[in-house]
């Protein structure tokens, strides 16, 4: 099992990850990562074109916002708490909190 | 006095919201605001050309961060609190605390 490039725990900007939450894709798949917990990347948008699926999962990916495992030819996709949780103290609890509708 | 164009309270929407605090500029002025409370656009900016500031303004308006009151020739604009703590509970509360610097 492999994980694709992402930004160190001290590398992840704020910036960053409010950009990747600024889309509503992104946003509703973080959202059912924070229920789901751990879930494959096919099974999140399934109804999604694979390249489109990419794009978003990187955007997640490269802003520090989720963690990307390689297990043969699954992607599994897991939210990255614990650096989010020490760098922005609060952000995914309010995320979870929030009474937007998905 | 008089404000400018914003969001009802239920029509602020969190990937707005993200979009605005994506970029560093505006990021940096929502972190004074939090902590200045009220202050002018212009101390807010003063270094930044008219335009620029206007527009970063404006995104944080019309995505229902920011209210702006005008004041003769001055604008002076302030966090949604109440409103962003309602729609987003814990939110603002995150921000203050993230441990990036400004």
């Amino acid at each position: 099992m492999r994980t694709l490039f992402e930004p160190h725990h001290d590398e992840i900007r704020l910036t960053a990850v409010f950009h990747a939450l600024s889309d509503p894709v992104r946003l509703d798949i973080v959202r059912k990562l924070l229920v789901a917990a751990d879930i494959s990347c096919a099974t999140l948008c399934a109804d999604m074109p694979k390249s489109t699926r990419s794009y978003h999962f990187r955007v997640l990916r490269e802003s520090g916002v989720t963690r990307t495992f390689i297990e043969g030819a699954h992607h599994r996709v897991v939210i990255r708490c614990d650096d989010l949780n020490s760098r922005f103290p609060g952000m995914l609890d309010a995320l979870g909190r929030a009474s937007e509708p998905v």
